[in-house]
């Protein structure tokens, strides 16, 4: 099984699967192709997410800002999982996941940077290196042992000639929030940040839904807002706060756009404060 | 085969699959995943129109406004086909349109309720619910009788013992027109209603499109609007009387939305009367 | 392996799938189904683009605003790949590229007309004409020659009882623009045509790309304009000239519309102009 994953749009990455299927019969299956554009942290946001939820697959992700510049073309085993993406810190914390869904340490993930040939275009190295790269190390898994666990996976990848160890992969860390806590240990603020915003403009924070599970209302930057578990619950056009299947607080509105309302974008910082004290 | 629908965009479906592969080499079909959100009568409609194409199959539907409330996961078999989706009433329109395909009486439709563990997620059954429930029925199926008909369907349910009947599942029913006709019995006005908005805005009626089929122009709601076979055929920006691929009449607008044009939404009442008497 | 591009959205083509599967296993890869809405030359330019990536193939392409009158469905072999479209001329660009990409000449391409029942539908022929056609013959090559060159698609297609040679199929050519050069023969000017318009209102010129490489400014109908390879060299809502990874120049707008900025539509004339004589 391949999954894909990428910024492009339609039709491009069409183009990806035609390339992997000269190659290997291979299962793909789409992720999504919708992800925020050029945003590499957005990627490694949603890949954390989904992922995990995979049997181990090669997994070819392009979000690729960089791609024309001399930024290498990455390949990063976790477990029995392989990761095929540019080297600009998306496939990092995907990796950890992935790795710690297999019950592996964060220290035996591989990382190995790519060989490439000249591409056939400055601009389209989804379809001219990534797919291929996955497609080859598909075909050479499929090829190998029935049943290839992590060391399997390993080997393979050792014994093919184009890779070699990446010293200094590029990451991304997601910041941890800051809880402050009342004499009783119960949190009354947290100072927390914006990781992503979703392509419905929901604003999507570092904050860990159970912090607010349980409140009525919350001040966001000092902004007094109603917690839903659904959209519903306010009426059309009003903010709302509620906790995202990701597991995160969201800043949002319903039918209509969070990031517009809050004045936030990614990176932005958000203060979280219990309308009650407590939280 | 699984077929997954759902309102969930993207890239949550992805994690459907990812749970679903984990169960079953299945193959997996998408029917939408960009319906109405929280509309489990537009996603009936759609899957009234879309299921009956495919040969038998499980098919898993999650427009699911109430996850998280205590509303049944229910599985339906109609023939040799098996719904997966919550207790909404989205399944049943489908199924009686399913069993029909198949030559069966809606009277052998069976509905169970699905005895759910815990889920991981309070708002993502669609992962944690229905999907692994999806995959294990195909499972059980695939490992069954090579060409189960509606027999072995029914026996492999019945068999599964986190399954029992549903004594009562909620059900959608549309609304059938009523229509005025003259001494000829020609029919000269029709009471409809609206059915589902599309994702353009398109007012899609319960009226039966051959109603309208041969009239120039219409009155929608009093008012006079042409009926063509394209959009094309009115201005950009003007609206149209059309019949949609489903079989139905549609008040759409070219290049805009028809809901906003005529101020129609789910639900709401609509009257065409021909122009010129007979329509 | 059958192809499916269309511009019916969601969820109709997942009823084209149903159709598909209901006569043969093949696998069915998803190229596009939000092109261009009725514009065969817009489905001609993607398709040239993206199927000469697939090992031959099976590939249903419908974008038919002709449907329902009286024209053919086509059948078009380019080497050992088969198109299934409308005869609107959507199928011969890429039919042109794909006998390229196999070493074939362009009169080695054949076409036939389908000979086709009353269909079940006025206006969704996709379902009930093209991927019925596409999958028989998808059958038909599967349960023929295990490893079909040109010469066993041709004899399977010959061997279809249905399927007539098309005297004259529609095409659409693609111009060729103009390159004005100064006395060491280096381009000065081209005038050049719009060719579509993508979903984010990019607009896409048969300007071959490696006519602006190099060159910081050019004038677009005479409006000065920065050439850059990545959006995000200009402010956000500003215009710039890009290559795209078709390999043509495109007119754009970071964050915006293109089509708009620049006044733009498909057909429109577009002449650029080197802002230091050299471009």
């Amino acid at each position: 099984m391949i999954t894909l994953t990428s910024d492009f749009g339609s039709p491009y990455p069409a183009a990806m699967k035609g390339a992997i299927r000269r190659q290997t019969d291979a299962e793909m299956i789409d992720v999504a192709h919708d992800l925020p554009r050029g945003d590499p942290r957005a990627a490694a946001f949603w890949l954390r997410f989904v992922l995990p939820e995979f049997p181990p697959a090669v997994h070819c992700a392009v979000v690729d800002p960089g791609v024309g510049t001399d930024r290498d073309a990455l390949v990063v085993r976790a477990g029995a999982h392989v990761l095929v993406a540019p080297d600009n810190g998306l496939a990092m914390p995907p990796a950890r996941a992935l790795a710690e869904g297999e019950g592996e340490t964060e220290e035996s993930i591989e990382a190995f940077a790519v060989d490439v040939d000249e591409p056939a275009s400055r601009t389209f190295h989804g379809r001219d290196v990534f797919a291929p790269v996955a497609a080859r190390i598909r075909a050479a898994l499929d090829d190998g042992p029935a049943a290839a666990g992590p060391e399997g996976v390993a080997a393979a990848l050792a014994a093919m000639d184009d890779l070699s160890p990446a010293t200094d992969p590029v990451d991304i860390a997601f910041p941890e929030p800051t809880v402050e806590r009342d004499a009783d240990g119960d949190p009354v603020a947290v100072d927390g940040e914006v990781l992503v915003i979703d392509r419905f403009g929901n604003v999507v924070t570092n904050v860990p839904g159970e912090l607010v599970r349980g409140s009525d209302w919350i001040r966001v930057n000092e902004e007094l807002t109603p917690v839903a578990e659904t959209f519903g619950a306010v009426d059309a056009g009003d903010r709302l706060v509620t906790v995202g299947s990701h597991g995160y607080v969201e800043c949002d509105v319903n039918d209509g756009r969070g990031d517009g309302a809050f004045d936030l974008r990614p990176g932005d910082e958000v203060r979280l404060v219990g309308d009650n004290v407590s939280m």
